[in-house]
């Protein structure tokens, strides 16, 4: 069973609504021996963090993450280092602000999840979405803090690569600019259009969607396992579960539809130890395991669906209204869907690290070690 | 762990080689009482199979299944039915042509996990891919028969609604052509184009890929579960389990990325018993639970990696060569995924009805049964 | 992988160490609408709780629970309800003594599983044991106490019925004794006889094993599963879990090698509406599915293994040594299994009421529900 | 879920009835590489297999098994090879004799699951008991003998130890004898005397319980994980699932109870390399992870249910009635048990050495290798 809880050998399980007074994660799974201090994991968290920006949430949370077991410093080696027992982090809420929810508990909000969890359960805490607020994602990405240790040498990396309709143009790509905008975007070009166009749709009382690409670098060959354990329905599956996500694409995505064969074809080449691709439409999987090129993600988040355009819906006893959802809601939640991708793609990636390395005995491809990549 | 096992409540093992004895499933979780004979699961079977039209492989398969167990006809009773316990099929290969593998052996085919297999393992069977050959969906589609039993009232179906570049008018959208067509095609225009078209790509000694849309109807309101046991998240990695599968979508998909969130809200208005959507951006689905209107899903298929126009790869000693994949391969592999769509459609609702059933004792939305919808 | 979650579709999982700020867990899957609050809960961790008598250990801990998540108290409604959604409880340590730990730091404890843990992860929290502290336990006391919640009007109760050789005498047995002695103890007689012989063995720096039993009532015919499912498979294993446990038995459990067919069998009598047991060797369980009867569970646990009477045991460094436990430690760590005993009857039952619900859509046999029981 | 499935990184699902055309397993997650016949799974079958001597049932079954999947035998290499992918075995049923099925049909059998199955399903497949016969064990050997391919230098055996009230006599312990009396008996003596006693039981159409001792030797420190990973948590499930077991326990086992600390701890002196016990109380687990000590298990069978003397029962109408079980029974099921538990033992390590491999990246313990014990 999933429900809050997410892999096989390395897991993690979220906890936490919106107005509660703290969300967090317990990781499990995690080998012993690597060091960990909560600086590594807020590094992560501050790149989520609301309120950074004026294209995001103007809700002001430090999350503060807090280690509260998994983690030991013996008085004689050099600092906190994972024991392989139950990571537990927890983050305080600060900033829910009391005020009157009347009216989100009366009617539900088009395209969020008020109608579903009331017709699943029979009562739900509508406070800021209780537990479908997008603030759950703050543990997942101090889960994916962890595996990134686990992973080691795997580098991995995202982009917001369309706002909107407008896309980025991947001959200025260049991760460098990530950094440098406040749209996690590698083409400063698109960002600076993006800026101006999300003002826009900001005054406008409207939102919109965009596209993030993840992509994993020195992932080595053999990851991954048959028919239904792929890295790629694993990934498919992490990606979906983020909140407003509605495509993922591996490689040449839905576009390799329109593709032939001959086009497709990762064709290959001897290199000097081991052959390498040409081409990488695979994004990195075949057969559901990883080939050693990039592991290559993207996936589609729909518009904010909190919006100040009054939108027809119903109340709970099922008559006709309108609803205007105030509040302080991000524009485009891609942005910040962005270390959340990265996250998740840390996280598969740690699981399958550690699947293939019992299945195998080996940390890569058979014959040869992670290191000699 | 899932490797071979898909699903939770409602779960299923498949096994079995392209070129071995046999390949078969084992379903678990199935729920006793339910009438089940091997002329039921015949009839999806029948229409995956391969060899129907000169646009699929020439393959010659009867892909007859027999029932092994979990069936049982008491003499007072009419008919063979579920018992509760593990049903197995098995389907046994009967046109394996021996022929020499020794191309196939010596060397990786593009765009196959022949390569990333070997990596994995170190040992592959490679006559006909092995474990990786689409055969494999033959077992699924099996366990998606008897799926359909458990949803009862769902009713699922798919079409091709993409060919290489050219996708169907949904003007011209009626699920009465789908069995009219070798394309499992909605729209008979569409369909009548494609045939020239995959004629001349055939010819051309190349391969195209395509887009199957699922669409399930009827699904009460509440299937699903928070966070990472979405109802989407488990339809991602059921779609992208698939073979040659590189993208998939809910509702909107991709396109999501591009609207607003004026366009993108499904409006709700009081209906008689209780409210009803507008139109359906959201496939089905908020918050990972379903909403009651049609569950839709696409997912797009690369093209058929084995084709007769050679490519450029290398030797299992790592040495430079070329590959032309003969052998009697489908133009166009997405047109066989459509049943197999819809059986993993119908795998994962199997699931989630059951999973809900045990969350809260209903069948549908909580305060009214299944029947009620 | 279960690490540190048990369970399927109601399932918890613990993090914490001994020494540690806190422990808490994640209690995942329980159903929405029950009524819950911390008082709840503390009922029975405060059976639980250190320091109640001269039998257990004389550390101080409040073990006072805070609910974090998962519970939502809408104004409209008369108090607060679980929601569906994962609910997080946090127990903080308060009375972790500053000490000198090099002791247990460089020597390994008999019994313990400081040796076993250093072999595995190369790394340990000694303060206290760590994650191997019975401390664990009250995580599982808490969720046990959200498990009764969920299966309702089955009744589950635990007494011990022998410490060190000394065994009850069945003729006394009264559920009512239970809560009059420091023991959990149901025989009045054996009680008293056990209060003077454990002085003994506390004042000649020993400590002795113990035997629970744990009999749940009220469970309705039908819950459980084939095989590897089986009600009884999972009891064995909630109870070997627990801290200390060598032994696990199931109604007439290892005294069952010594009957007969005719002394063995539970003959049947047609009853009223349906039939019942004479008698219940089976301790409730047929197949791995419960029978209607009574469930009845014993376990051993071996002897507190930290006593002050010197052993022999090794440094880290594998040279030889001698060891004293001190410390605040349990002279019988079987008595407070007891209510450990009856958490994990509860939660083992809470999962399969869930799954059993989910694969019939009833609560109790096939054809009558749980209420007609 | 587990149902029909067994369990992690090393599962296998299990499927058939006793008097349906066929039984089987499917085992999954078997690394690749290791050679495996037919031959190697039918020793193992062949010391479980029905009709060897008077003491067990006469049914005569070859219990033949074939290879479905999951082996390949490149024609460069020495012999067929796992290469990771299921594999499927085969048994087919050859001695159903065509009976009058009736009397099982209309009336449950005490003892056995026939009531709780109806209970629970509304139906049941009563011919031999369906699903719940112990044939069903025949699965588990093949797939032990995967398993014990699986942990390579692991040594497990088992003996009987107790049949009805006699218990062997550790002093005549000797494993050579285990092949040479139809009881799998470790002692000679005994051997002979139970001969004589199970004659006399049989003759009076009673049947008697027994005890099995499973041995581990060569297992590595390290292997298990914490709280509800355990080693011996996970083995008591396994030997709990064995039809007919009442009661399983590991080391001292339910003697642990009446044991002081002082003697129960098994103290430690400093060996060459490593440290060792100088007793094994502990049945070679501490804190659910091995310390390298032989892993010893033992698990109680009820006596066989089916036995020729009347016993009272009730109608599937729930009207009073006597039954007496003819066929070809064991008179003591617990013989044909010590090859399962052999199996289970094997499976289980085989599990939780790979996911101890995957954890650690090591064999055994941290900082040496397997061979190196």
């Amino acid at each position: 069973m999933s429900f809050n809880t997410f892999g096989q050998m390395f897991r993690f399980t979220t906890w936490g609504e919106s107005h509660g007074p703290a969300l967090g994660v317990v990781v499990d799974g995690c080998p012993a021996g690597l060091t960990l201090t909560p600086e590594i994991i807020q590094r992560d968290l501050d790149r989520r963090k609301p309120g950074q920006s004026k294209f995001t949430t103007q809700r002001r949370e430090a999350d503060a993450v807090k280690i509260l077991s998994g983690v030991f410093e013996d008085e004689r080696t050099d600092g906190p280092r994972t024991t392989g027992t139950p990571i537990s982090l927890v983050i305080e809420n600060t900033d829910q602000r009391s005020k009157d929810y009347s009216e989100i508990r009366d009617k539900y909000r088009p395209g969020h999840a008020d109608y579903t969890y009331h017709q699943k359960y029979g009562i739900r805490d509508y406070r800021g979405g209780g537990r479908t607020s997008a603030r759950e994602t703050a543990a997942r990405v101090a889960a994916g803090a962890i595996a990134r240790l686990v992973v080691g040498d795997v580098n991995i990396r995202a982009s917001l690569v369309q706002v909107g309709p407008h896309k980025i143009d991947y001959a200025n790509f260049d991760w460098e600019q990530v950094g440098q905008n406040p749209f996690f975007c590698a083409d400063a070009k698109a960002a600076a259009l993006w800026a101006d166009y999300l003002d826009d749709i900001r005054k406008q009382g409207n939102s919109v969607g965009a596209v993030i690409e993840v992509v994993a670098e020195n992932v080595p060959a053999g990851w991954g396992a048959p028919i239904y354990g792929k890295l790629s329905s694993d990934l498919a599956a992490a990606m979906m579960s983020i909140n407003a996500v509605k495509g993922v694409e591996i490689g040449a995505g839905m576009e390799a539809a329109s593709l032939t064969g001959i086009d497709n074809a990762d064709q290959m080449r001897a290199g000097q130890s081991k052959p390498y691709f040409l081409s990488n439409q695979a994004g990195g999987i075949l057969g559901g395991i990883s080939n050693g090129d990039p592991v290559v993600v993207r996936f589609a988040v729909k518009p904010t669906s909190s919006i100040i355009t009054p939108r027809q819906t119903v109340t709970t006893d099922n008559r006709d209204t309108d609803i205007v959802t105030k509040g302080r809601h991000d524009p485009c939640v891609g942005i910040r869907a962005v270390p959340v991708g990265e996250a998740m793609m840390a996280c598969v990636l740690a699981d399958h690290f550690l699947r293939h390395r019992g299945q195998t005995g080996r940390e890569g491809a058979v014959g040869f070690h992670h290191e000699d990549i």
